[in-house]
This record gives structure tokens, sequence and C-alpha cells, in this order.
């Protein structure tokens, strides 16, 4: 990723260095969402999001680590962790803050890792949505078997899209179904002050979705912890 | 104004409503600043300008009232407010707010406002923004002159450009200087979901400019009180 298209690293400097990161999501439709950027820094306070956490075990592989904020506190509980962004601004950011192993890598790169290297697969963050949609979610998937060894888990993040009654959300969805897409199928960028990043895909699923996604790849949705509003973590097990 | 084009009533309305009133200021370059709304609802807690609000006397004209926050305060002094936004559903959160005499017109049309009938205008919220120009400025500032009667006065909010270390605002006020205009002659729009609001200009200036604006107008600023970071109330007075 070229630096001037890293518009989600930079808010990640911008906030670690105490200047203004609010920044934008921007989706297709126009809508646009705000966020101070300061949660990327700040632990999880939600209790789901900490029983997650106590889930990782093994050497882990921290998916979209952004800031680094669940590598650093798998790590502080003794964990081997491999964090890995796209964005080097990222990267960088993790390593500041004493991530010993971030990498700059896409989530479409995975096949690049060693066979069977990692116990655990986190996507944290609501990061599920880096699958960004259910065919490319199969093929990732069956690329987190090779690295996975039997017994594997992935914690994966998502949000219910379906839970809301904001109409110009719940408008985007229904285009989204006419389209043969699933609801929360979303095409978004990240815009920092003047800049606006590349557009791209993201996927908001419900547990029933989860499920849908998952089926014929090896992996298994067992249990959905709740972590805040239409927020919910996946303990996912690979079968066999 | 359409009631679709109206996205600032909107903002006031599900602000009033208890629903998501974050919005954003488009600035004609393509910088986007959030705000949540809620500030148009609570009292001012400055020093500056709870000062300037005392200043206020006999009958006042509150230009760009918003949701009425000034009106009702100077209302609870005993003073006769009649309050003026371009908004029809501004006015609406106005009137269900308690503001006695709120209507629809727009800075433009203080004309049809009777002759010597206000003692005090007050532009607050940063509403000497509402000016536009200097240009603009200059031909309200006399028709401001026939709707007061000799030692009326102005209390007008503005905010000093100057005072800002982002790159991206100061290179917007280059450009604005390089083509002859003021540094914070601005071209903004209201943006809330996915509406986005009719372009219009806003004027910010420092006091120095502000001097500037008013000569040969024949008001006068007095004085300047400090109303938090780079904004302050100019006092200003009519003469003769």
């Amino acid at each position: 990723m070229k630096k001037d298209a890293d518009t989600f690293g930079r808010v990640l400097v911008a906030q670690l260095e105490g200047r203004d990161s609010g920044y934008l999501v921007e989706r297709s439709d126009g809508y646009m969402d705000w966020d101070s950027g300061a949660h990327y820094f700040g632990p999880d306070r939600d209790r789901g999001m900490r029983r997650a956490l106590k889930m990782a075990r093994g050497k882990v592989l921290d998916i979209g680590c952004g800031a680094g904020r669940h590598s650093l506190a798998l790590q502080r509980r003794g964990l081997r962790v491999t964090g890995i962004d796209r964005s080097p601004l990222a990267v960088r950011v993790c390593r500041r803050r004493g991530v010993k192993d971030a990498r700059v890598l896409g989530i479409e790169q995975i096949g690049r890792l060693p066979a069977g290297s990692f116990d655990t697969v986190v996507m944290f963050g609501n990061n599920f949505g880096l699958f960004g949609s259910p065919a490319r979610a199969r093929g990732l998937l069956r690329e987190m078997r090779r690295i996975t060894p039997p017994g594997a888990r992935i914690l994966a993040q998502s949000l219910d899209v379906h839970r809301t009654t904001n109409p110009e959300h719940l408008s985007y969805q229904r285009r989204n179904r006419a389209r043969g897409r699933l609801s929360g199928q979303l095409r978004l960028r990240i815009r920092f002050g003047l800049r606006a990043g590349p557009w791209f895909d993201y996927l908001m699923v419900s547990p029933a979705e989860m499920r849908g996604v998952l089926r014929g790849t090896g992996w298994r949705l067992d249990r959905v912890l709740p972590s805040g509003g239409p927020l919910y973590v996946g303990v996912i097990s690979r079968r066999g």
C-alpha cells in the first residue's frame, strides 16, 4: 500500500502522536460515519471481548492488528503473537508500542505464512469484515486450514447489521439483497482530512449468516459471545 | 428553503427527538468536520459568551437562532426577542422549545423588518459567519442601521481562523488570499446521513479583519470578548 493511500495508518499515527485523529468511514452510498480513532488504543472493556481474549492459546495470528491493542494484550498474557496489517503505518505504530512481531501483510496474503503455524487466529475489532465477501471468505478459510493444525480456533468479531432501525442502513441492506449480496456487504473507504483512501469491501454478518459463510469450509461456529450492542465474537473451531 | 435541503434543521429535529444527530460540515476542498449537534441545545458555559449575553438590552434580534438557545436565555432575562433562521425546521424546533417569536427568515431578508425596531442584534454561535463575505456584510450592515435606533449594538461571535496549525486549513486560507479573498471566507455545506444541503458562504475573521469589514458602514468594533480558543465576541456599536 502506498503511503498516500494509507489513510487508516495516518489516523493511528495521528492518535499516537497526540494530534487530531478524527476520521470518517464513507460508504459507497455516501453515508459517512465519524470516529475519534481513540478506541484503537484503549483496552477492550467489554465482557464478551475480555472472555474472547482469554480463549486464545498457543501461537496466535492477529489479522488486521491496527494499533496493536489485541496483540499487546495477548503478549502480556505470555502468548506468542504475530500481528499482520496491510497498512505499513499501522505496523509501524504496533512496533513503536511494543508488538514484538508485526508485519505488513494483507489478509489475502496469509498463504505466505508457514503451514500449521498458528493455533489461534484472531479477527477482533469487527475484523471478520476483512473477509470482504462470502466467496472471498471461503477461499481464505481454506488458507486458514493450511496455516493451522487440527484443533485450531478462529475468534472473529462481527456486527449483526440487522440490529438497526436507521432507514438509511436498512435501505442500503435492501439494495444489497436485491443484488444477491448479503445485507452487510459494505463497500467503504477511510477519509482523513483531505485524503480519501482506496475503496475496500467489508462484510458484517449476523451469527446465522456467519454459520452460512462457514458451511463447507472445514470450520464451524461453536459459540457466540455478545460483545456490546450488535457486536459479537464468533468462536470458530477447525473440524478435524 | 425546501424541506429536502434543510439538512441543518433535520440535525436539530433529530437532537430534539433523541435520535442520532451527528452531522458533517463539508468545506469546498473536501475537508469535513464532524459535530454531534448537541451544543445547539446546551447553555453557553464560556465566560465570554455569558458576559456577551448580559450585554444585550431592549428588543433583541437573534440572527440564525438555530435551536433557540440564545433566544431562550435572553427571554429568561425578561428581554423581548425575535429569533430568525432560514431553516424552517430550526424555527419549528425553537417554537417547540418555547421561543415566543421565531420566524423563518434569512439574514438577507432583514430588510423586511420594521425600521428602528431592534436595540440589540445578536449573532452568536459563530454567526458573524452568516454575513458570508465582506461585500455582503457591508450591504447587510447598512440594513442593520435601518432596523436599529441610534445607540444600538451588534454582538457577533466569530472565530480567528489564523489561530490554527492545521496544514489543510492553512493551505485553504492561502488559496483564498491568492484569489483576493479573506483567509476565512469558507464555502460550506451540511451533510446529514445521506443528504447534503446547498453550498453556502461563511465568513470567519480575526478581530482586525472584523474592524476592516465594519469600516465605512456606520458600525464600530468597541470590544473583543475572548470566548474559548480562537472564538471571540465582537461588541459592535452603531455610530450616531
